[in-house]
């Protein structure tokens, strides 16, 4: 099997994670080139004894690379994409593509002329909890679904600099979400009634955007999808999943970094969840970058796609419409 | 301390708890009268070596009687509710006070000139696990109350006759959920979005009902609610809470016949949850009518009173508006 | 169905129970006497409105009576059982028969020949966790049973002026286990190793006891039991079953008041075991005094019969046996 | 920080492990030199781009090589241990050293004169779930530790020609949970009693070993761990551990390869525990290779000793002993 050639543009919080990834977990696949700008990036990257670069030109460039992971920041996704694509390179690239609905759209059109895949970094599809809810849905253990329920919420908000231009919280945070139900119940949505709040930090309501929210989603056949999602849970990064139908129902719980229990006279104690991201969805990454490199090699389909962005761009911003004009907007509305 | 003397208007299903459990738990407490129409009563009536009245004239003449719980048909509530107070006898009435909210208004203003105490039904504000819910939450454990999460599932529908004269889902089910909804938040709604569905049985659609809702609540200060029912879960009763503030969150699952876990082959097996609310509310019973009997004993406050059935109903009907209109209602619109 | 008269002998702690239980719980068991020769008890039982009376004269001599429960201290057990058997009264006994084995041998002769039913407070039967367990087990769910461990440790020790008077902790608190353990597997111990400890409370070693034991049962076909016992468990009682088979394991937990989960940024909390046997076994001791009744008036077996006493009895000897001499005793050695 | 020289002997099915991990996860160890004599070992080593040898004479004769990982049959850990040790290398060995005591203390010498360090295969001391009962423990949480329980069941007994060269149950399998229980309590144990049994597989029994026990170990201060063995559980791997002492209890339960819980009408399920040891104890394997090269780096202490080979082993021939004499065994009569 030819070993891939691959470079990643942004080596910050979630680059690396897929640098250290590549670098550990996949022995045949070259790490070639990473391209970063800032002083830190580098010196990180020279320490790994990888090879450098201060622009992404290099990798588009680099007749060599097969395919290039984007991890830099978010308003240079649909750039970075569009140069990929015509470079002929596949393409992963973290979350969102943009935050414009009309250049996501555009940027979608580019790819798909240039036939390079495109895979979007909803990495929560490869969680293995969630894995085991959407193949036990699929394989009609629980009838037709009926009701999903998803609890989506952080350990502590962002810092206001970074809500400011995070897109808002159903953008931002919520679009995981928003993904996940359409995974898990494989239709799309129609409708979205969302309610927002400002209950954790007034400075994030002064920046325009809210900390809590609760959001239904109805499918076209009528049934539905609940989501809770909010800026700060003080015990941790609470992500949990239950999927209700006419046959049964299936949950998944938070993941622990142990589980033990302690009984003392004061009552009975466990661990934490794992606290944020970067613990809880470890193997989800791996996992992910594992599907991306082998759809490249085995020529099989992506398990993530552009319109899979499209789709959870259009419910976030039906569900910000929504709280801002109080009343269930259908996604149809969102163009 | 005084024997009160209590008669109980209706020996149906739930007239029969009370009547068990006033015949066994309280033996300080004098059952001194059952009142029912029906020949399969009378029988069980005399069985027990009751007394029996064919008529709620008995009780409301007999002026030794204290109290009177009223388990009879809806239609019949508001009714001996007014008859009863008017004899000057305390009441505990079974839910709905009446399908129609003047009537609920007119039957709350005879009971307040009466002076006499009227307690509602709400019987799961006494579950020990929503207790603790409750408990923890006014101690202040979970800090402001942010979002509360409840789901509520029945084993099976009831019969389609029943669902024509039952008010409908909101009404007849979804009512103890928005209860619980005040009780635990302790502070009131004042919007509902409400989106239902028929997935469980067209017949129940074709009677002018819904079998499956997600209802989303607002209180004045922006927290929120969200309660989840369908009309059938085929594992059983699923009666669970949650509730998320700034500084904790605390949850209770459902009640199990035994916590049995067996290791097959297979898998990992446990009991299904008690079947249904007979099984489940068992306690909760015995400790609303231990309530209500301390409270005229010692003169305490009631812990359900009327005006809790009163913002109850207005939540149901604000919910089933807003599935009428697809759109967010505002408990002050229901007058 | 004719009504049963019933006498209690002793109105101590577990005496109440049972007379709460008939009063309450058994309407159609006729509660005729409660005899008791402490001021305290006379005060309780003449409060409740029962007939007093302050020996046990009082109840053989009165002809009327069916069954005694037999609640009083240990060292009546026997004579009090001779004399209501030789009356020809059925008996509940708490247990144990005897301290010594010579005088149970000889008490179940004089049961045996007055053709009255025994049976022994052995409540653990009847607790619903443990009886899933017997139920699953019998019903060859794991199929061949091959290890049974039982965790059962108290909340704290007994008054070392108890400890001195009640045969030590294997005749006093690990007899329950030793019966479910013959229960469960449903097959006799031939052999018992048992290591005992004083690691809760010096004053118990002084007194002759131990206060900690892990024990080991065999029986006939090889299989084995672990049980481990402690005098004190600072979170409370905990009383735990597990039996491992060739097709499978089950077990039980402990019972809570709740099952709630409390996260904060502390850890995940829960509520701590019910505290002690009456909170634990409060259904199990319905359970048995039903059974009890059950059988007088159906004329059914006994679930409990006084050779379980027996065996029991003479597992914990040789227990206290193999602490003292250090070395595994068969059960045959106890004569 | 200089790269470590490391060779592996034997890649069989745990050198494959330590191969894999040391590949993948640790960039700056180089893997120098795989020895085994088996063809397939050699397509394996070869076609992972490996340097290969066929015999343990070019790892010794390597004087660049810093430490070696013996992984290859237990007859050859002695022997392979010495020369290792004799050429200087720092040794990781799995258990056991050798299956007799005289040879164990004979090759202990050898390594002490010639200071390199030797680490032995107890990988579980670095499961999670086990560090955080060792960390709590040692931390006080429960007191002073009073009992210490160990399920340790293997999901199906290996071929009757490896129990025949195994030493047996409690030397092979055994003996990793009697290190974990000096592990855990931190002190010594002084007697041992074990009952043993053929109740999986008759075979095992005609080859002269047993495949279920229940042992008892009694440390110098009176407390006590229990053990359960069984070769097979039908619902695979169980490996549990529960401490007791004076201000508490901790226990943890088996690892799953998903938390999901699904409840149909025929009870709520969830997944079997992973498999066998390859699955459960992923992380610790990762865990001890990384101490054992911590250690060479850094000069820090080995966490698991020439010492803990030896004195888990003695545990073993007194449990075998136990089982032949069916009495407790002092540990200091195996010498």
């Amino acid at each position: 099997m030819k070993r891939i050639k691959v470079a990643v543009a942004g080596a910050g919080r979630i680059g690396k994670i897929h640098i250290e990834n590549i670098f550990e977990r996949f022995p045949r696949v070259e790490l070639a080139l990473v391209a970063d700008q800032s002083p830190e990036a580098e010196t990180y990257i020279k320490g790994k004894g990888l090879n450098y670069a201060n622009g992404f030109d290099a990798i588009v460039g680099n007749s060599e690379i097969d395919a290039v992971i984007i991890c830099s920041p978010t308003d240079t996704h649909a750039n970075f994409v569009e140069q990929a694509a015509k470079a002929g390179k596949h393409i992963f690239c973290e979350k969102p593509l943009d935050l414009s609905l009309d250049q996501v759209v555009k940027t979608l059109q580019v790819v798909e002329e240039s036939k390079v895949k495109l895979m979007l970094g909803f990495n929560r599809r490869f969680d293995p909890n969630f894995l085991k809810i959407k193949s036990m849905v699929a394989d009609g253990k629980i009838g037709d679904p009926q009701i999903l329920k998803i609890t989506s919420r952080d350990p502590g908000p962002p810092p206001v600099s970074y809500v400011k231009v995070s897109g808002g919280l159903f953008m931002d945070m919520a679009i995981h979400d928003f993904d996940m139900a359409r995974y898990i119940m494989g239709k799309e949505v129609v409708e979205v009634y969302a309610r927002g709040a400002v209950l954790v930090d007034k400075a994030i309501g002064e920046a325009g955007d809210i900390d809590t929210a609760l959001t239904t989603l109805t499918f076209a056949d009528g049934t539905m999808a609940n989501i809770d999602n909010c800026r700060k849970a003080v015990y941790g990064y609470d992500q949990r999943l239950e999927a209700f139908g006419s046959k049964g129902m299936v949950k998944v719980d938070n993941n622990f970094p142990d589980n033990h229990q302690y009984y003392s006279d004061a009552g009975v104690h466990g661990s934490l969840p794992l606290n944020f991201f970067l613990e809880r969805y470890t193997t989800s990454y791996l996992n992910e970058m594992n599907a991306f490199f082998q759809s490249i090699q085995n020529g099989s389909d992506l398990p993530v796609t552009g319109n899979d962005a499209l789709e959870a761009m259009k419910i976030a911003l039906a569900a910000l419409k929504s709280v801002k004009e109080n009343r269930p907007v259908k996604v149809e509305e969102i163009v």
